[in-house]
Formats: C-alpha cells, sequence, structure tokens
C-alpha cells in the first residue's frame, strides 16, 4: 500500500511534550489538589493558571525559545511549577542541587548561560556568594516560601510578584520540534566536573507516561516529595504527576515526624527516595510503632539499599520497588517488578532478589549488560561482571557544549553508563560497580562493592567505602573508610584480619582510615574524595 | 542555549512502536504466560519467537515493507501473533471484523491491496466466496484452530506450517520512520461504505501507554479477550498487553459460561467490551448467584449503557469505565475517571454519572465540544450541543485512498467525529447523537437518541431506534423501530400517547414499525439500514 498521500496535519500530529499533561489535568479534574504545601492546597486548574502565568511573565522579561531559567528550589509548588512554566515559555529548566557550593553553582549557571534564576529564600546565602563570581548575572528572582524562615531575599522580584506580572490564560504552544531542549540537568558529585545533561520534550513525555505505567500510580496517587525534585527532575516524577492528575505533597526537608503524618492526612499512596530515606522511615517506624494507613509503594535508587532494610520496609508496610539509572537516562532506565514467582518467596529471599535493580523499564528501549569491547552480552549467569549500555528515546540529547564526553559515551551506538553489573538468570541486573569504582590491584581487577559488602557485615560498622590507592608496588591497592557505631572500637589489624576470613587475599584492605565519610546531596558516598584523600595518603608516606 | 550540536543518533533515538514492547516483554518476564487459549499455554519468550517466526516467514514469502497482509481471526494466539508479527515484516496489518458479508471482504481485500491472508477455518465459507470476486487473489494461509471443530481449510498452507519456514531469532529491525503504517482498519457498520483508516507506529506505541495507565493495567494484569481483537486492533490493548507484559486470556465466542469460568480459573482482572458483553455477564451472573474471585475492571464503549445496567455490574464486583472513541482514533480517545467526589455517591448517582463518556485519554491531545460551524467550544452546561472534535497523536494518518474523506474529516485543523454531544460542568462529554443521526423537523432539530431513550423506559419495549423517514410536510419525521419484550403487546397508537406525555409534540414519532433490529458485528443498531426501509416506507405510500 502506498499511503505516502496522508501526510502529517494539525490534527493528527503533535510534538510530545508533558506541557500536554498539565493542560490535560486541568480540564479533566480541575478541582483536584494537584499541589500541597503545608496549609496551601492548589487545585490543578489553579496550577496550570499560575505555570501559564509564570511562562507568560517570563516571556515578558524576555526570555524566549532556547534561554536558560536556573533555579535553586526546595519541595515546593514553585519548583513544581517551574517544570511547566519554564518549557512553556520555550526555555529550559536548569534545577540546581541545592547542595552544592557557591563555586560550583556559579560555574553551572555560567555554563547553562543562565538570563533568569529563581531562588529559595534558603538557599540566598549560597547564591550571594556565587553571584558575584559571574561575568553576567542573571536576574534573580525570589521564592519567599513562608514555610521557610530563614534566608534572605536578594532578587529583583519575588515569584508572586513575577506571577502577577503574567497572563493566566496564556495562549502557549508546545515546541515546533519534540526534540528540543526541556531541561538542562548536571551531574554533581562522585564525578570530577559537571557535565550539563540535555533532555528533549520527547524523553520527558515518554519517562513521565512509562514511569506512570511501571510504578503503578493508577488514577488518584498521592506522592509525597521525600526525594529532591531537582534530581533529574525528580526522577520524572514531576511531570508524571501531571500525566495521572494526582496529588503532589510537598516536603521541603526529610524528616521523619512530618513524613509519617503527611502519609497519615494526605493518605500518600507513592514516595521515592534514596536508600537513607528509607532507613529514616524504617527507624522512626520502628521506634514509635506507626504503620502508614495502607500500603504505600515506595521507589528507591540512586544506591544499593541493604537487603535488610527492603524486608524491614515490607514489614512496616511499604512495597518497595528498586530501580536503576542516571542523569543520562532521565532518572529510571531499570526497575524491580513484580512477580508471582516473588510473591510465594519469603520476605527475606524476597527481599534478596529486589535488592537487585530489575528489568527495563517502558520507554527505556535497550539494555544490556555487554563487554565492553566486544559489546556482546554477558551470560545470564549472575556472575560475569559487563558494563551496563542503554539505549532509546529517554537518553539524553548530550553533554551540553561538551562535545568530547558526547562523543565518548555515545560510542557504538550505545550509551556507556560506566557501570559494572551482572545480569542474572531471571534477566534481572546487579550493580557490582562503577567501572572507574574497580580496583587495579597488581593486575588483578577488585570490586570495591565486594570488600565493602564483606565489611558491612562486621557488627561494628556502620559506613563503609572502598577505593583503590596508588601502591608503588601493585599499582593500586584497596584502602578502607569505615565509620565505626557508636561506642565501639575495631582496629586496622581486626579489619584486615576480618577480611582474610571473608576475601581472597589480594583483595584485603591495605589501608584503613576512620571517620565520617564525604556524601552527595542525595547521599552517595563521594568516592571522588576518598580518592583523593587516599592518593594524598600515599604521598604523605 | 544553543544545543543544536546535540544531534539524534542510534543511541538516543528510537522509532516509536509497539514492537519494542514485545521485545521487552520476552526479554523481562520470558516465563510469564502470555497466550492463555484453551489447553494452550505459551510464555512471552515462546510468543516473541513465533511472532519472528511469523515476520521471516511472511518475508519469505516476499512480504515487504509497506505490503498488506490480511487476516479474518478469531480472539485467538493467531491474532493476536499477527500484531506484531506483520508489521516485523515491515508490512500492514488489515484486521477484518470477521462478521462481514462476503461481498464486503471482498471490496476490503482488494482496496487494501492485500497480498497475504490469513483465515481462520471459523470464516473459510465465507471467504471463499469473497476470494472468486477478486482480480488479485492474496496468498491465503489456514488458521487451523484446534479449539473450532467446523469449517474447511482453503490456503495454500496452514499457519503452523508458515511459521516453521521461519527464523525464530530473525534481527528484526522496528520502522526507519514511526509515521509509518501500522495497521489499516476498515470502518464499518453505520456508515455507507467501508473507509480505510490508516494508523502508525507511533499512534499505536502511544495509545498502548495511555490505555495502561487510564485503565490501571497494573504489572500483572490478566486480560480476558471477550472484545474482538479485530475492533481497532482490540482498541490497542494487543498491544498494551505487551507494554505491560501481561497474560492474554483468549475466547472465541462471547457466552457467559466460558466468561464465568475463565475470570475464575485464569484470576482475570480485566475485560473490555460492547454493553451487550456486560449485559450477558450481567444476566447470567444474576441468574446464577456467581460472583468474580476479585474486583474486575470492565471497559465498555460502542455504544451507550444503561445507567440501571453499570448499576448491577457494580453491584456483581466489577468495575465499569465507560469510555468514547473512534476507529480513526485508534479506539479510546475519552474515558472515564474515579474520582473522589463520586466515590461518596451512592450506587445509583455512580452509574448514572458513568453512563456519561468521559474525559480526554492521556495520549489524546485536546478533545473538545464545538459548535462545527465557528469550533467554538460549547459551554460546559450539560446541554449545549456540539460536535467531538479530536486532535493529536492518536488520530489516524487518513483514510487509504480516499483523499476526499480525509480532506473532509480534517479540516479545520481537528478531526470531525461527527459525533454530537454536550459537556457537563466537571469536564465529562455525554454523546447524544451522531450527526447525520439528528432528525430535522420543520426546522426543529430532534436527537434520535431522546426519542429513543424515552421508548426504553416503557416496560414493553425490548431494544428501540429512531430514524428521520422523509416527510412531505416536516421534511424528515421520526420513525421508530422497536423490538418488543416476548409476550408483551404495544399498538403504535399507544406509543405514540407514551411519547407524547414525555417529549414535545414534534419530537413523537410519526410512524412505528415493529420487528428485530439490524446489527453490526460488535451490535451496533445499524441505523442506516433503518433509514433506507424509513425511506422506502415514504415511497410505498
Amino acid at each position: 500500500m502506498d499511503d505516502r498521500a496522508l501526510s502529517k496535519n494539525a490534527a493528527n500530529y503533535v510534538s510530545l511534550t508533558p506541557l500536554s499533561f498539565l493542560k490535560r489535568a486541568a480540564a479533566i479534574l480541575p478541582d483536584r489538589v494537584a499541589v500541597v504545601h503545608g496549609g496551601t492546597r492548589r487545585s490543578w486548574a489553579e496550577t496550570y493558571a499560575r505555570c501559564r502565568r509564570l511562562a507568560s511573565a517570563l516571556q515578558r522579561l524576555g526570555v524566549g525559545r532556547g534561554d536558560t531559567v536556573a533555579l535553586l528550589g526546595a519541595n515546593s509548588p514553585e519548583t513544581f511549577e517551574a517544570h511547566f512554566g519554564v518549557p512553556m515559555a520555550g526555555a529550559v529548566l536548569t534545577s540546581i542541587n541545592t547542595r552544592l557550593d557557591a563555586s560550583t553553582i556559579a560555574t553551572i549557571l555560567a555554563h547553562a548561560e543562565a538570563t533568569v534564576l529563581l531562588v529559595d529564600r534558603e538557599f540566598s546565602r549560597t547564591v550571594a556568594r556565587a553571584l558575584p563570581l559571574l561575568a553576567r548575572r542573571p536576574q534573580v528572582i525570589d521564592i519567599d516560601d513562608v514555610a521557610f524562615g530563614g534566608g534572605e531575599l536578594l532578587g529583583t522580584m519575588d515569584y508572586e510578584a513575577l506571577l502577577a506580572t503574567g497572563d493566566p490564560e496564556l495562549a502557549w504552544t508546545g515546541p515546533a520540534d519534540e526534540w528540543q531542549a526541556i531541561a538542562l540537568n548536571y551531574t554533581s558529585g562522585t564525578t570530577a566536573s559537571p557535565k550539563g545533561v540535555v533532555y528533549h520534550h520527547r524523553g520527558a513525555y515518554l519517562n513521565a507516561m512509562s514511569n506512570a505505567v511501571w510504578c503503578e500510580m493508577g488514577q488518584n496517587p498521592v506522592f509525597l516529595w521525600t526525594l529532591p525534585m531537582f534530581h533529574c527532575n525528580g526522577w520524572c516524577f514531576t511531570w508524571s504527576m501531571a500525566a495521572v492528575a494526582g496529588t503532589n505533597v510537598c516536603l521541603r526537608a526529610v524528616r521523619a515526624e512530618p513524613i509519617m503524618s503527611l502519609i497519615d492526612a494526605e493518605q500518600v499512596t507513592h514516595l521515592c527516595g534514596a536508600p537513607v530515606v528509607l532507613a529514616t522511615i524504617c527507624a522512626a517506624a520502628e521506634q514509635s510503632g506507626w504503620r502508614p494507613p495502607r500500603r504505600v509503594t515506595v521507589v528507591t535508587g540512586g544506591a544499593s539499599p541493604p537487603a535488610s532494610l527492603l524486608e524491614r520496609m515490607d514489614a512496616i508496610g511499604f512495597d518497595v520497588l528498586h530501580g536503576y539509572g542516571l542523569t543520562e537516562s532521565y532518572g529510571p532506565a531499570a526497575v524491580g517488578i513484580r512477580d508471582a514467582g516473588q510473591a510465594a518467596l519469603g520476605v527475606r529471599e524476597r527481599a534478596r532478589l529486589k535488592a537487585r535493580q530489575g528489568v527495563i523499564c517502558p520507554a527505556t528501549e535497550d539494555l544490556v549488560v555487554a563487554d565492553p569491547a566486544t559489546l556482546a552480552p554477558v551470560p545470564r549467569d549472575g556472575k560475569t561482571l559487563g558494563e551496563v549500555l542503554l539505549r532509546g528515546n529517554t537518553i539524553m540529547k548530550g553533554y551540553f557544549k561538551n562535545a568530547a564526553a558526547t562523543e565518548e559515551c555515545f560510542r557504538d551506538g550505545w550509551f556507556h553508563t560506566a557501570d559494572l553489573a551482572v545480569c542474572h538468570p531471571d534477566g534481572w541486573i546487579e550493580i557490582k560497580d562503577r567501572s572507574k569504582d574497580m580496583i587495579v590491584s597488581g593486575g588483578e581487577k577488585i570490586s570495591s562493592v565486594e570488600v565493602e559488602s564483606v565489611l558491612a557485615r562486621h557488627p561494628a560498622v556502620l559506613e563503609v567505602a572502598v577505593v583503590a590507592r596508588p601502591d608503588p608496588k601493585w599499582g593500586e591497592s584497596p584502602c578502607a573508610f569505615i565509620t565505626l557505631k557508636p561506642d565501639t572500637a575495631l582496629g586496622e589489624r581486626e579489619v584486615i584480619a576480618f577480611c582474610r576470613q571473608h576475601l581472597a587475599h589480594y583483595k584485603v584492605p591495605r589501608s584503613v582510615v576512620y571517620g565520617p565519610l564525604p556524601k552527595t546531596a542525595i547521599g552517595k558516598i563521594q568516592k571522588n574524595v576518598l580518592r583523593e584523600r587516599a592518593k594524598a595518603l600515599s604521598l604523605l608516606i
């Protein structure tokens, strides 16, 4: 059949964009609560009007297609609104990790070419130190959140005043091309210099829908924002929540008390967070005897949760889905799935299986664990280590103004994650290490995760990280950084003796350092910092 | 920011196609049951291998990109597989309504330019009469379903023999362009001549995901095929089921006994069907006292279900979602949603609200009820009649080889449904009539649905349809076609008297005809046939 005569037209083709979800939410459930923040409750109709005001006001400030609007925001209505209002103005949202230092923030603002900066008063002190470092300062708008008492205002206008200048009925249009950028998210933490990851409207739309499917969000979800919205745009759940017209419950700080009381008061159905968030909830629930009024779906990722934590969460009343993803994959790329076979297992065995990272998400086209040299998939034996390679519409456009890094990560038609994993017989992947976290000692590869998991089992160890330390004889040797539990003692010799019982000789750490571990904004241990310390240690000797 | 350097590449751009869902289902849950059909149970790995065999075998028969493969199939594994195997070969699937007559089937086969035809033995007799009408005969492949005893084989090969010639590991590729056709579905029934509606891979992908979201399919759905798969490709649920890697339970004929026993045995979670399917289940359950082991989600559409039927289904244990759509919108375009406000209502009031057609589906970009002349949306008053206009990525490419009809329906940047509706204050639409079903009498418009709904309330009336009859004085007048319940009597005068009690005078039928009503394959009353009869009636007098 030759149907070339049937071409795209205004009725049968629209660029994919998550902005459509907001329009729909306001049309179908105008009165449903979209955002809860302290005593503030706003409907989808109100939220849509505020987002249109924001877009219109930004346009009146001169923001146009392809301009960057930066944001240092808490998990507040304003941050949620920026995910729609900024792209509705044709602009690109750069939502910056609020725990970064002034110098890094300045670097990002300059690199992103931000013309407008929205700042929550909680972060104004840091921003005030960042701005003088910039050659061209963006126009600063304050988010004056009444829920936060501290901080200072440093902008030319506050957010509400800005909205007042905008048109709540702005006749916005979506992107002419769905490949147009919607967000620019900077990687941070474990890698050396932040890279600007560019998301497009198409990918944001698709990952938002994909989340709604695998996370079983249903028609009436109530989502508690324990995950920072600045992290991959809240793993794209900002946009998912508009797709399902659910209720966003904002939370400025992850503390157990408000989490428990909001789960009760708002009948929360879903929340996300790093394992540390789960641990916080778990400890408080176990201590107080509190239980959620109905089972809550929790998505965790960013670090591997111990199986015992998953087991405890299950017992308290949380269904944990454990996933895997990167900034470059719009957040979630793989996730655990419920399986009839698993349901028949005991809680402990199920938790052990769930501690693995799962299977590919619906919108992620391809995921393989492969030999990075030959690209041949590793056998599904749960043993052979390979690199996780990804492909699909929910992979970034590339790194902004960084052709070398873009080319490097996209070689051979795959996105190279630099994460090392095995593939189990059931198809689930299990992340074993970052490529760069492998320690190569005397030609032998040592997985830092393996050494860490042995040490984590010692009753005196609270937290542990193992990195490579330059070694004149072996090239590298494992160096363990350990935080001990209060009122415990564990000497270097004991650490080494303990490891020898459970590890091959060459894998045993040759040096042990005690103290708190440096962490990123999302609670990831900063191995790059530890590597620097280990290096310095070698230089000292 | 200027990110033009960041272009599409093999790692970050893939054409959207529902074929990706099948690949993923086989990768993530290879052993989960994909298809149940009588005693046959096949996993997703097996189903994927069979679909690849089918694609490969079709290619070896000479089928290539853009060729049409026609199908007259029952709700069987072969029909499900054709939804993947045919497009995997690069071809377009034409799944033909199996209840059509030989002449119409021949017209469709010729118009679609089908080169291969797959025929279930149940339909071989009709096809045997259709084939001689064709100038060029397609190659015929028999689907020799052991679950069907009758019929004859008339092809050159049977389906299993065809599969045996194919490669189960075919290295297929998706469409180079997601706008490429995936299906060609002929409208039938209430309109005069069948039109070939062309679907593309992008739309099929998006509506499949959209279904999974609004229908709350979750991770482990078990879908009972009470809806014919030939109807808009099973309203795109064929592809949705691969997206969620659920279990398809096939059913060749809609009968209450197997429906109830399969719901029990397979733990069915979802099913779809026209209101007549619901009525069948309802009657049997009420008579036998049978209840589903857990609540089942039922999607209905195609005709308006009476509120009383929804109320009864609810009481039995079915959550009914009522939707609206057309072949041209890939099936579902609007659907009812659960709403906290509704939950607080009584069953009766809730059923009344659910009898309306709902709100726009996630993947449908825009739906308005508008004045067809000015395109201005009607007020949300539940009263003002307008035409339903649709827009978005899940609207067909157009009508195959019918530029005039394509242009006509796509005028002014909207797809014109020719369905007349009102919009309620809560945003839900309610279909009142097809444009062509409006009766214009003495310059006044009469909604045939309004007259029908009055007559349907009469205790002696089993079914009723009202159409326009040419009238020398008034232009048109309403003519009622009525089927009476067994052992009842209702004269023409009584009908008219009853209507006068409940309708404006000019709306009262001026003629009444008794007898069974002509219906389409999916149980829709064929008003075009009745209009012809009414016309003939006028000529006789």
